[in-house]
């Protein structure tokens, strides 16, 4: 390999996306110089810009770089008194994709990993336990994802729920268990929300 | 899809990468955000200085920062005698990565496509004429695909090795027919080197 080092240093940069292999690294490096040299400005200004600007929602704690998301900020959802909880903002993605769920959410950016000294204040707990208690939210609808750090995540917030005696649900296991939520279909997903079960408390 | 406009341009300006699906955007774009911000910043600034050093050689035309890629500098490889022509850096790579060729390259960046205007002039030619008239060329190697366009031009590179009296060969068609040079194996392509054939100039 006797690449010059700034298209080596791109090769490896590229490297950095999820799924990029070294062939199709070489594969992006090549195809941008010869031919998308303003496309490659282009995505350099939309990472710069990206990481400067985004940053998380005050209320749900999903990435943009506004105060408040356009989720949140929206008054009938608010109203709806309905808040899922999800792991990632892909998951809202998905939800939303589904076209079923007019509530709002709550993004704990990770689960709980006591292992990896992950804890609740990690994926803001603390936030979640105060807008539970100021907020008028009737029902917390748990979507973590169906694996075991997400399963001990739903518990965990439906104890801090039912100690506000807030109903609490947990999406239904249409979606495959080990599974990651944000790859599960719109139909299936759209089901596992219209079947979801009321968790009892006692 | 509620995205906010930072996020939802950096989903945008990844798909203009090779191989990049709106899903795998999404997935790159979060990633990064949440958890890989440096890594953006990282990759935002070798876009940015690839795009901004990166020409070509003035040897043999490949993507290089420097004015003589390190190849074409190497007074050994130039003293081969031996020239090969490729359409794309790509293509040097893969020939390279053989191990079994010890001579210079010269790179067009394409191949003639009279239909979409691109002419001898476009891919270099005038350029290559001129080394096979000022240099003391022994053998050039033609390592263009094996498409039509690429054989077209092999062709007509030929005709132009031939009025100057320089043997020509074509590499092996160990490579399957329709394929990318830049995709074939590396035994089959060393093959493809060794079993090379002189271009009968009658
Ligand atoms: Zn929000
Ligand atoms: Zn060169």
């Amino acid at each position: 390999m006797r690449l010059s080092p700034a298209i080596q240093e791109l090769v490896q940069a590229l490297r950095l996306l999820p799924g990029v292999g070294p062939k199709s690294a070489q594969r992006m490096t090549f195809q941008l110089l010869e031919r998308q040299r303003e496309g490659a400005l282009r995505l350099a200004q939309a990472l710069t810009d990206a990481v400067e600007k985004v940053g998380h929602c005050n209320q749900c704690r999903t990435l943009t770089e506004e105060q408040t998301c356009a989720i949140c900020a929206d008054a009938k959802r608010r109203d709806s008194g309905l808040l899922c909880i999800v792991e990632t903002p892909a998951d809202v993605l998905a939800i939303e994709q589904t076209g079923q769920y007019q509530g709002c959410y709550f993004v704990l950016m990770g689960h709980l990993s006591p292992l990896d000294g992950i804890g609740p204040e990690d994926i803001g707990l603390d936030v979640l336990a105060k807008r539970l208690q100021q907020e008028a939210i009737e029902e917390v609808i748990l979507a973590t994802n169906p694996t075991v750090e997400g399963e001990a995540t739903a518990h965990f917030i439906a104890d801090l729920a039912r100690s506000r005696n807030i109903r609490t649900s947990r999406i239904a296991h249409g979606v495959p268990v080990g599974g990651e939520l944000e790859y599960v279909d719109q139909a299936t997903l759209g089901h596992a929300f219209s079947g979801r079960k009321v968790i009892d408390h006692n």
